[in-house]
């Protein structure tokens, strides 16, 4: 079989012929971008052939001169030598920390899904001989209002020597069940600190928290199950390609990801990861299968069915995350196959479901995902939005990295800034809103979001095609111009118009309007930097007082830090999860006539946006 | 290492010097009989010393000329060969197969503690887009007025494909839990009969039932654990002897007793051991902590406390079992260290429980248990009667196989019966009993137990000791004569003295007498075989009118068969174990008093015995 060698990384590996170079690379633990999910779409996995032959497969996106896509390139017969240049590889794997403000509970809290105490029992004697698992437990009986409480076999095994070497005075580390509470351990004090973490699995970005004395930074990292697709759907469809290798690839991935940066976090707070004795993990309901190792592939089939949404809590074993063995893994419950646990640790977060008057909750992720409740009633929806918002799958998408494009301003010429103040290096989501309505605005674009030709920085590359020219490459100080296709344009619209359809749609079927909502609160990584007024100009967001538009951040891992300081947040996502109405739009007859009346800057209907279009 | 080879086996093992040829036969896997642990009293273990010489350890018992005790020669450094007689070789792992009555139930029936359910669950569909495991929960809801179930992990990742190949109608097995409902399986039909065993694990025999279509058998063999001791103490000494290996030779050892136990049933029934989905197990104390591998050396310990005595439902994994790996394991719950899930299950057989009046249930095991109680209070206590009555550790003692003596009669001459009418291999329990009671009526032996000097068959061993020549060797076809020595009389005394004062304490206790009770229920092996006049007579029993006195069999391991088929009895077990008040006899201050004046035929009191004494 063939030899493919990658450079500058020196690592070959043996393929059979048929297989691509991206794939090649994945084997050779090479990985290379490909946010498309290696289609010929993105033109993100760019590389050289430096020696032997391969097929060229056709593409959408075509390759600089004298390169290649990884993803058109199949391997024949012959040995082959690439090189990976740096803008082409998978850097996203390293794990950034950020400072974040210290919790202010002592540690462990009281009440977190895993708790410590020290207990005194009474040693046995004659006239008080209990067992000593009962001993045990009626003394954990009076610590407290519980009656139940298990105790493994295994744990059983040791306990007549663990109470004995503790002179009956164990620690005792017990978890949360349904049913009761399980005992991790009963034994000598460990003397160490007893620590929690939480855990938000992104389809794009991993990031976690650590519950511990001192701990105040969160560590996130690219999810590495990227380098199989951009969104949920490839990476099942990944699954589905090869369904022992598929399914153990994501799955290896991500426990990966949330090894190393709990591995990090670790040892940035001096502590060892036995010290982890609970993970409270959020996530898309696909991503928290393929966590779990669940075969997800009906996600993605009619009538987009999981597994299973409220999830029991698992040994540390089960899914091969390094903490301690006798830990626990607690996953938040998922509404539906599209509305997942990021969202009910969302409305924990938020506090929504307390609320006395309807508001929304949007997370702007991967997908979009709107909720609209109260402490009466909640209901939810998901909008195919695509990964528009995250800069995939766009020209000159970037995530919101440092040189990331993230603002944009009008006037007598665009300017911009990018995160960090970097030399620019693609467009991230909050940049893209601003350039629509700036251009918009400009009258650089019209309202259908066609480029208006003739006008500054538009330019023709054939006889249909316009383009937009953002940042020249000179002025960019790279390779290539930093631009905003038509077919870009087309795709942010798509993704507006879903969110904003799918939310009409919500607030119709409960005969409300987005008027009524005393808070529209807007989840995900865009934060501050999202400029309001620019997303309703283009119709992303509806035309309410802007006051009423809230930037929430994170709440995923918002809502898993709640659930693992304090279990009655924990068992809250699940009612949450149980109360909540799932719309499915894909069905709905009304959803289609709203998205396409959506798909328009900032609207068909300019009544519904007065302060945008002067109507109303 | 020199090399110690047995015959006829033909095996030979490598040990170290300073072993003894006993423990070497252990490794050898050629078990050889040892009713005394090894201390060189019980003489079982006769040996033949054919090349190689032994270091020779003083022994109580003396073995006939040419012979050696294989527990008092120690391997020095040269090769031995062992010659091992047939009378000396373990040979009571042999699995008996008894014909009992069918049970009249359906199988599997209703309210088992592991059921199967056929299930009709609608397909999804976009109205109703229920995750998998959501879904099959639901059904099972209405199916049982029961809310809570548990899937594992592992089942869950299965399951979406298992719904589909069953396509929707899944056979579903259940176990019960404390909490509600365990799912082992959920997937097409198998095709195959759902099986439950009961189980009895008692020190000296393992017993097994099925339950399953037409089974009517009981499997019972010798509990291989016997070559490290006849009782329970020998066999914690053992594992204290060697922490790891101790340990684990006794628990590999009764595992491996159920599994053939188990693995004969299922093929005498055309079964296959993964047709069998739990096991109800019964046993005492000592017996559940060595099966489920906890560490049992704090019960012979004062204050005498075990690891658990109420347990968790296991994986047939956890312990080594062979039935389906999805199946579960139920242990009854113990009391105490020395009244254990026997007595409980012997409580739930016979309804002492349920009763409106007292009465009492008297276990003759290797150790003798009471219960005395009814629907109001339940009072029990141990008393170490020791192995007497199962003929461990008497000169001619004998189980009860065939060839044992098992009933005596009085007269002219003293007269016997076999058991199977085989010629005689030694005494058994009632045989002891009845041989007590015609010897003290013909005035052979006094009420002290002592012999009477030039009484018929009393023949003189040297100036201090008599001896009962029972059966001569030439009547008997053996080698050596059956007899009872004076200290199988005392031990037998001890023993029966015990079980009277420990039933005495309980009834004074209560402020009750023995004509106070309904009835006094015998469980064990004895059977119908024992005489209750000569067990009154010898004031094993109390004398009551007889019609009072009940044989009730193997309650253990009825108890363990009612449990299996129906979930309350087993939760039953439960609350039988919580209620039960235990007496603690070696620290009560009346019964020692009450033990020596018990040590008499039948008592110092005659008053007590007026059909035997003629007095009151």
């Amino acid at each position: 079989m063939p030899n493919v060698t990658f450079q500058p990384a020196g690592r070959t590996v043996e393929v059979a012929p048929g297989v691509t170079v991206l794939e090649a690379a994945r084997r050779a633990d090479v990985p290379i971008r490909n946010e498309c999910g290696g289609h010929g779409v993105c033109g993100r996995c760019v590389v050289e052939i430096r020696r032997g032959e391969v097929e060229r497969r056709p593409a959408r996106h075509t390759p600089p001169a004298g390169k290649d896509l990884a993803c058109r390139c199949v391997i024949t017969g012959q040995d082959v030598e690439v090189f990976v240049p740096a803008e082409s590889r998978q850097v996203e794997t390293e794990v950034t920390i950020r400072q974040v403000e210290a919790l202010p509970q002592a540690f462990p809290p009281a009440g977190a899904v895993v708790e410590k105490v020290s207990l005194q029992l009474a040693p046995p004697s004659l006239d008080d001989n209990l067992a000593d698992a009962e001993r045990l437990v009626r003394k954990l009986q009076k610590w407290r209002e519980e009656d139940n409480y298990s105790i493994s076999l295994r744990l059983l095994r040791d306990l007549p020597l663990e109470l004995r070497h503790a002179e009956w005075n164990p620690e005792v580390i017990l978890s949360v069940e349904p049913w009761g509470r399980r005992v991790l351990r009963a034994g000598p004090p460990r003397g160490r600190a007893l620590c929690l973490a939480a855990v938000d699995v992104g389809t794009t970005t991993v990031k976690a928290r650590l519950l511990a004395p001192g701990a105040h930074r969160v560590a996130s990292c690219y999810n590495s199950q990227t380098m199989f697709g951009p969104d949920v759907i490839s990476r099942i469809v990944h699954c589905q390609r090869d369904e022992e290798q598929g399914y153990a690839d994501l799955q290896l991935r991500v426990v990966g990801d949330i090894n190393r940066l709990l591995g990090e976090l670790v040892r940035e707070s001096g502590l060892e990861r036995s010290d982890v004795w609970g993970v409270v993990v959020s996530g898309n309901t696909t991503m928290m299968h393929l966590l779990l190792g669940m075969y997800p592939i009906w996600i993605r089939r009619e009538p987009y069915v999981g597994c299973a949404y409220l999830l029991p809590s698992v040994s540390p074993r089960d899914v091969g995350l390094k903490i301690n063995p006798e830990g626990r893994i607690f996953c938040l419950p998922s509404v539906s196959s599209y509305v997942g646990a990021d969202i009910t640790a969302g409305v924990l977060a938020t506090g929504l479901a307390d609320r006395e008057k309807p508001s929304a909750l949007i997370d702007l992720g991967t997908n979009g995902e709107i909720v609209v409740g109260c402490r009466d009633f909640l209901v939810c929806c998901s909008a195919s939005a695509g990964p528009a918002f995250e800069g995939g799958a766009s020209a000159s998408g970037s995530r919101a990295l440092p040189g990331a494009i993230d603002s944009v301003c009008g006037g007598e010429r665009v300017s911009w800034e990018t995160i960090g103040g970097a030399a620019p290096v693609g467009i991230c989501g909050t940049g893209y809103i601003d350039l629509l309505a700036v251009l918009l605005k400009e009258g650089i674009m019209d309202k259908t979001g066609k480029f208006a030709p003739g006008a500054p920085g538009v330019r023709r590359l054939d006889d249909d095609t316009l383009e937009y020219l953002f940042v020249s490459a000179e002025e960019a100080g790279r390779d290539d111009d930093i631009v905003l296709t038509q077919a870009d344009v087309d795709n942010l619209i798509r993704a507006k118009g879903a969110i904003y359809a799918a939310g009409n749609v919500l607030l119709e079927s409960l005969g409300m309007t987005w008027s009524d909502l005393e808070a529209i609160m807007l989840a995900g990584g865009f934060g501050e930097r999202l400029n309001k007024d620019n997303a309703v100009t283009i119709g992303l967001l509806p035309d309410v007082p802007r006051e009423r538009i809230e930037f929430v951040g994170n709440t995923s891992l918002a809502g898993a830090l709640m659930a693992a300081q304090d279990a009655t947040g924990y068992w809250r996502t699940r009612e949450i999860a149980r109360s909540m109405t799932y719309f499915e739009l894909s069905t709905h007859p009304g959803f289609m006539d709203q998205f396409v009346s959506a798909c328009f800057l900032p609207h068909t209907d300019p009544e519904r946006f007065p302060t945008v279009t002067g109507a109303g």
